[in-house]
């Protein structure tokens, strides 16, 4: 189980002057009735879609059977997708597969497909990967809520044309889409080129649907343990359902972040695991606080402008390059750190051989310790040296790092990001602000229907 | 040559409320000639190091000569550092070799070797890549500036152990050091132990040193153009040594910056390339700009607390991720485009083969583009939008990405983050607020000297 370790929020553990005073708990949690009303009235008329997918019994038995039958038939998946369709499984890959999964050869692998998304339309990136892979081994999985999305649609455009130049009528057997369960044009073209589909629930927004099929089904194809991620979803959200705000983990994450943010101006919310394994989770994270609390108007339609900043970070890494402006700079961040207690494998840092050549002075406090040893110092000599300059922090303790654990932390941060959404007032699961940009590309692009907005640069303004 | 579109910080371009006014480039153009005098006395005194780096012809040839004579006898460069030991040669990697470098086979590399950074001390990854990677035929890179990095200290225990386990006494010579030309622990290991050294020189800070050996022999050693890069840096060199603001790019860039920071508190700097391949160049700006310019205390030692917090982001990816962001939040942010002109390759998105099953509707405006346009136009559209929304942005336009262009790219944000430093009035290159977190860590590690101070959390305020 994972818990939050939220002391360090608070003025009395920081410098004093800095931090949430500790009667700003009691505020909120009497304030936090109202907040979970709002989300729990909003949930059963079914805007928070995500809770559902902790029961999804016989999807998980559908994506199973593909990933067991289909699946087992290729040794590379290529994932389409952008934004939510792409974070979560980079992020699942990245926590639960071997480092460097794709450079293992097939034993390294246990003999799972190499796994390879793209998530741009950058023109080197997919000629590399086209090159790279083999039409004949590899699985395609298109994945677009909406069907329609601009980048997927155009790399699917351009992969489908590589899969038939070798494969020919054979290449809708290397496709399998995720999609909206009746609208949008990948669908369409599901069902008139006879390509399998899975469903991303209507109700769940693409930056919730990492444990919808979204993320499931290229998880399932590597190997990962698609029913711990869920049993361990199921937790974090069974924890969550109390009205005490102090004993609600997600709650209290988004309700400590919200304060912070407007009683503190702690704008600024950094993640930071200390794990290499969860850089991706981090990004996930960011995409996730970013589009939902970022926000022009409030729910009744009030100008607003807010929303918090993200961070990812990785320690012990970024004490080279973050944290410098974490301890010294404007007192407008919050920090997560996740610490992992066991990361099941550990390596010894040894004594040199020859024991009459020793090490100079300043490395021999080094030998004897281990390299998880190093890190979790680092983790609470950064959490403590960050308390003592004043700047607040909190931790995620997971007990190890698996497909339950992993599983929890993307619910807890979904159902904080639904809790933020209420304590800030906003809607946080539409977009809107993204519309412009897409309009414009479409004009660009000569899409009927959108007129070429005056969009050119000043040619003065160059050096 | 790269060049700084800057229209769109200024008033008269977004929605005539935001940005800054015109009449604000005349008045840090005037404060510049301060500026720039400090800046070059403060040269003259040896603190600005990196501006030799573009000359460093000896240091050049010793890399070359050692990259094409023993480099060539290893098909994995192990490089082992973090922080400014890491991130340039993570951004070099990733800018102007194929994407998915470690994934192709020999003929894929064109016969060079694979490369990989542990910038890390967790063990899952170090224990991954230990797996991984043949002992007999890596090359090791370990760099540290001081010599006495823990965390690279600790991975060239470990990895040191590891090759001596099957190599015995011929472990040396599978091993480089690159740091400081006198001082530390692994350069006194160097002499004992005969194991060829590289010099990060004195007066190059680590977030300063990609353009040294600290990132030329990891470069040198992948197949890189070491002499593009450096001949690119020396015209971004050349282009800043004017007194007239307008005329000076990076100092333009940095007091345009300042300005945004100081006079309309958009502290929040974006960094947003669109292309995969400066995805990694994004980070390395992240600490150079984070780590130089987030600081306590000023030059005369007032306290100020002050830094902008740089974010890494990459386009067209991210507009499904921080956009909706940046569009809607508050106006508290700068964000800087790179847009790469001539990529060197595309790829139509071509008609679906049998024209008698057209695409549906909505897809119908792709075929006839390519991935190149669609990138193209999603920036401008972006660009465009954020303007229409009141949000500053501006464009670093790359003809072509190559070493020359990446070299100059490397020294434009050099030079403008020691600009910056002038404006903030700070020193951009001290880093004093990570030495409490040094000392906790050494503490608990059980260094002599280092007494433990109180770090403990509470253990009440855990849900």
């Amino acid at each position: 189980m994972i818990r939050l370790a939220y002391g360090r929020m608070l003025r009395d553990a920081l410098d004093g002057e800095h931090g949430l005073p500790r009667e700003q708990l009691g505020d909120l949690a009497r304030r936090f009735t109202a907040v979970r009303e709002e989300v729990q009235s909003r949930r059963a008329a079914g805007e928070y879609g995500f809770y559902g997918l902790v029961d999804q019994g016989p999807t998980v038995r559908a994506i199973k059977t593909f990933a067991e039958g289909l699946g087992q038939a290729h040794d590379h998946v290529l994932v389409l997708g952008i934004g939510g369709s792409a974070l979560g499984t980079k992020a699942l890959l990245n926590a639960l597969r071997r480092p460097g999964w794709n450079e293992w050869d097939d034993e390294g692998r246990e003999f799972f497909p190499r796994l390879t998304v793209l998530e741009n339309v950058d023109p080197t990136s997919v000629a590399a990967a086209l090159e790279r892979i083999d039409p004949r081994r590899v699985l395609v999985n298109v994945i677009s809520k909406s069907g329609g999305t601009a980048e997927t649609m155009a790399q699917y455009l351009v992969v489908q044309a590589w899969l038939e130049k070798t494969l020919g009528q054979a290449a809708h057997r290397h496709l399998v889409f995720t999609t909206d369960p009746s609208r949008g044009a990948l669908r369409e073209l599901a069902q008139r080129d006879h390509v399998p589909t899975l469903d991303v629930p209507a109700d769940v927004g693409g930056r919730f649907s990492v444990l919808s099929p979204v993320g499931l089904l290229p998880a399932a194809l590597v190997g990962i343990d698609v029913d711990g991620l869920l049993s361990g979803a199921r937790r974090a959200l069974e924890r969550s359902e109390t009205d005490d705000l102090l004993q609600n983990p997600p709650a209290l994450y988004a309700a400590l972040h919200w304060s912070a943010d407007l009683t503190l101006g702690a704008r600024v919310h950094v993640l930071m695991p200390y794990t290499d394994r969860l850089r991706e989770f981090a990004e996930w994270y960011r995409q996730l606080w970013a589009e939902s609390l970022g926000k022009r108007v409030d729910r009744s339609g009030k100008v607003v402008h807010l929303g918090p900043t993200p961070v990812a970070a990785v320690g012990a890494t970024d004490q080279h390059s973050q944290v410098q402006l974490f301890m010294e700079g404007p007192f407008d961040k919050v920090i997560t750190f996740i610490a992992v207690e066991d990361f099941g494998v550990d390596l010894p840092i040894p004594n040199p051989p020859d024991l009459s050549e020793a090490l100079p002075p300043d490395l021999a406090y080094l030998p004897g310790h281990t390299l998880g040893e190093l890190l979790q110092a680092e983790y609470q000599a950064t959490s403590a040296a960050l308390a003592q300059m004043g700047r607040m922090n909190c931790t995620l303790r997971f007990p190890d790092l698996s497909a339950d654990t992993l599983g929890e932390a993307i619910m807890f941060f979904q159902l904080a990001t639904g809790y933020a959404g209420a304590w800030y007032g906003i809607d946080p699961f539409d977009q809107p602000g993204v519309e412009l940009g897409k309009r414009l590309t479409y004009a660009a692009m000569g899409r009927p229907g959108y007129v070429s907005e005056k969009s050119d640069q000043s040619l003065s303004d160059v050096v």
